[in-house]
């Protein structure tokens, strides 16, 4: 690292959002104090800072977060330091043309990652010659040594084959260090270096040795004193060139619309409102995890080639590159089943700590997806992306809404995710209803009504349904659409439910987490003591056909008339 | 396939439970219409059967799944039937000294998947030589051309790299496949076939082609006539040799207990408890991501090495190597942090497909982790662990029943969470308290309670002392131990929100799907219309020390104490 900023480095600390700055990422990011360090020897933090670490209230946390302004995001999640920096590299070699160069340094643990080698793999594949990985082999995990120890040929062949530059060398020669640098940064790929170095090199007390990972020194005086007594270091690190000035244009299209009534799947709706936001606004990318012809992508990826990224089955890769992305203000949009977004979910967390700006969307949700089966349903996507701090959790309940919500998305700064339908259901809004986060639509209502259906997205049409059953035996039920399920609009149920008196949520998602369960909160948060019924998937699901499945799942139409009569009974 | 049922393979499809069968495990469970033709030609199922594909209520789903009895594991979310293999062949190999076979089919997509590459190297490291994958390498995804397409050498490279045996052949010529299994079989490490083959092979509507995946041939007849017309193939598949006996033996050892007042962490509970179990239990296994000594799952290690596996970092094939190892009957407990679970999200929610016997334990939950900062802080752990099927979560409070969760988790069969605590907190029970899954502790009561505090783990420590706090205060607050989150003991919660009018419930958690909805869904449920006050952690926390950060996330004593007062004085 010394090398790296005193030569190579090219970083203005005064303009961290100068464009032209190389990026500096620790994947590492339990070697903060070596970044902290770095920082205060480069003149950006004063030792009295320093000296905060890991104090309440200090930007200088055990981890590194972009609460640091020279920290593009939050790392300390083993493997995910890699994968981002891909991003980083794709957004400023494919979409900015820029000359800047995003360094890496990554430990040898985290390489039984499977994050990283999906990471290698892609920036292979993309040839990102902007992008240079240095690996502390220092042997030593925190519980002992790793599984290669120093024997770093296994990595630098895999590396190799993945297309990489790769070097192998002592990682405390100095000249040895310079040259590699000299060669990676030169070489037309990127660029690995494997540094074979000793943990807690310098002090005899710690040196290689096991068991003192993150532990403070017993004698920190001798320590100072082996490595050369107090010094105040200082290093100066090179400006950046200028920023390369780059273009993408906007086109004025209209926004996607269809007729009410009219039977459009939302992923289709999502398809198309992502190539017309494309369109709008020069700074959306869509990324896709190679079901872009089931997510609906692919209407993004035709329309806006060269800022479409098809990341393949790699869902962990695909959000790391999309919060990449996002440190350079391009507003990244990441689809796959909502299944298997569930492969990345440890990189949304993170993400919420990189306070990045990430839209993903998870399609094929819910047992109505039908004969494919329980792998392929997203049950649990709810739940967990509600989990995830100042997130927001959408459900379209048609394609207007959908196209609306995307929108929405695009605007919004933040962790957000579109939940949305395999099957095609009916067009229930005009194109120009107007749909916001936090908000909610009662679609039927009158003063007679002694229950409340809450649904969203396929059951929503279960519950329109059940209203008019009910509407048969001269139930009045009022019926509300509860798109946005985070945040949710608290004022909108609170007043359904002291109206009508009784209340039943339906949803295609396990009973934790979900609709039925955000909806409980905000009454109990409320004190408003109605008979709630939770109708949500029962059992495991199988193969079928949707409607058999919703019937079996007891999320159908029938079952939400069954729970009204159980509620009217029980009064 | 054809080839390995005919020569390979060792299956009596008669008696599924047979030990000494081979395995045989289809990665790419796509290929599910494949895996139910071999069925059939193994004299398995019948042809009215097989026609029962995806129709609802079959065994023949989309993609397997274990309600069929040769099927192991579910698969259909690409890049796990190889890494639960590795399981499966770690089980046989280091615990049952076993001579089957596991076969794995996989497909070139999955590759991607950064997981696969997991299960490489821990097979290769492991030199695993009762494993052999075959990789379908068809060129073609589901949205359009692999990666690499047919050239395998990059592939090759990497699988060679981490120490496997490996061949590349067309996938077509049925002497090379003979040849390849009879190499493979014979190796000293694991094998991996290369096998290049065209998608749709014989049926010139498809062969090679592109936006064919999963879909319905347009002329089947005419495909069936290019295949060399309706027959009725059959295999006979040899059978298994006789099962080896193994043995391992238990000892009788006494429960670690721990003193009342003395101050133990739950993880180091964890630790004993499952050192202990392994003695009692021939069958518990230990899995850890690389943080044994965080987990203290290292205390296992030094009690039973034989039957500890270090996963190193590696979350995805540590629960994968889980659920694996469970299929052939062990009780497989995996830990790492709660915070890095969130990586193998998808393998927990497959498992549950899989109907699988898993452990799990989360160790560092939450805010109370202190200066470690948010990305080692579980919050989101209860969350994502209660929206999977039929899951249970544990979070102990104090030591001793810590140990008996442990016990509770080794005797239920299904997928199970125990969430503990780094900060070690005062024994609050005796050794012989009883505790079980779906209980919950009322440790403090009267006649008189106008409030009930809810807590667990760190914050029964806060409830406790806010009760004190309120007791000063002239406020009689009831306080239960909610240890057991799923399930929940709702009749110890209705009771106790009923006679006591008022309730906070407090987690050191995100308030979404943690214990604060729980409670919220069972009183709604029940149509309890009380006041509710769910404290969970607000803000995006950083480093300083646990009692400064309970303070900051507002779910301290002194932030119970002023819930309590909000609810007092708004009646």
């Amino acid at each position: 690292m010394a090398v790296l900023f005193s030569d190579y480095l090219r970083y203005d600390f005064d303009a961290p959002q100068n464009s032209a700055n190389d990026h500096l990422v620790f994947s590492k990011g339990h070697a903060s104090p070596l970044l902290y360090a770095l920082y205060k020897a480069a003149g950006a933090i004063d030792d009295e800072e320093l000296l905060t670490f890991r104090e309440f209230g200090s930007r200088l946390q055990g981890h590194p977060t972009p609460e640091i302004p020279w920290v593009d995001v939050a790392t300390g999640s083993l493997g995910q330091g890699l994968p981002i920096s891909v991003g980083i590299a794709l957004a400023a070699d494919r979409l900015e043309r820029s000359d800047l160069r995003v360094w890496v340094l990554c430990g040898d643990s985290e390489l039984a990652e499977g994050s990283m080698w999906e990471a290698f793999e892609q920036a292979g594949h993309a040839q990102l010659d902007n992008l240079i990985a240095i690996v502390d082999v220092n042997r030593l995990g925190q519980r002992g040594p790793t599984m290669h120890e120093w024997d770093t040929s296994s990595l630098a062949a895999r590396a190799a084959a993945c297309g990489w530059d790769v070097q192998e060398i002592d990682g405390h020669d100095l000249a040895a260090i310079d040259a590699a640098y000299a060669q990676a940064q030169g070489a037309d790929r990127p660029a690995v270096i494997f540094a074979r170095t000793k943990k807690g090199s310098g002090v005899a007390a710690v040196e290689d040795k096991e068991n003192q990972h993150g532990k403070p020194l017993a004698d920190p005086d001798a320590a100072i004193e082996e490595l050369g007594g107090i010094r105040s270091l200082s290093v100066s690190v090179q400006s950046p060139p200028e920023p390369k000035p780059f273009e993408i244009a906007t086109t004025a299209v209209e926004r996607p619309s269809y007729e009410v009534g009219e039977k459009v799947a939302t992923r289709g709706a999502y398809g198309d409102a992502l190539a017309w936001i494309g369109s709008i606004d020069e700074k959306v990318v869509a990324l896709d995890g190679e079901v872009g012809n089931s997510t609906y992508a692919e209407r993004f990826a035709a329309k806006h080639p060269d800022r479409f990224f098809e990341m393949y089955i790699a869902e962990q890769q695909m959000v790391a590159a999309a919060v990449g992305m996002q440190t350079r203000g391009w507003k990244p949009f990441a689809s796959s089943f909502g299944a298997f977004l569930s492969r990345a979910y440890d990189f949304v967390r993170m993400a919420a700590i990189s306070n990045a700006d990430l839209k993903l969307c998870g399609s094929h949700v819910g047992v109505s997806i039908g004969p494919d089966g329980p792998s392929q349903m997203a049950l649990e996507d709810i739940a967990s992306l509600r989990a995830v701090f100042d997130s927001v959790v959408l459900y379209p309940s048609d394609a207007n809404q959908a196209v609306q919500l995307v929108d929405a998305m695009r605007e919004h700064r933040g962790i957000s995710y579109l939940r949305t339908t395999r099957e095609a259901t009916p067009v229930l809004y005009g194109p120009d209803d107007s749909f916001k986060i936090g908000g909610s639509r009662t679609l039927r209502s009158s003063g007679d009504d002694t229950v409340t259906l809450v649904g969203a997205g396929i059951t929503l049409r279960e519950c329109l349904s059940a209203a008019d059953q009910l509407a048969g035996k001269g139930i009045a039920a009022r019926v509300i659409d509860l798109y946005s399920v985070k945040p949710v609009d608290a004022d909108a149920l609170i007043a359904a439910a002291t109206e009508t008196g009784a209340m039943v949520t339906v949803e295609d998602h396990w009973p934790e987490g979900g609709i039925g369960e955000t909806v409980a909160g905000v009454l109990a948060d409320a004190g408003v003591g109605i008979k709630l019924e939770r109708l949500a998937v029962t059992g495991r699901p199988g193969s079928g056909p949707p409607a058999a499945l919703l019937a079996a799942a007891g999320i159908d139409a029938d079952h939400v008339v069954a729970a009204v009569e159980r509620i009217t009974n029980a009064r």
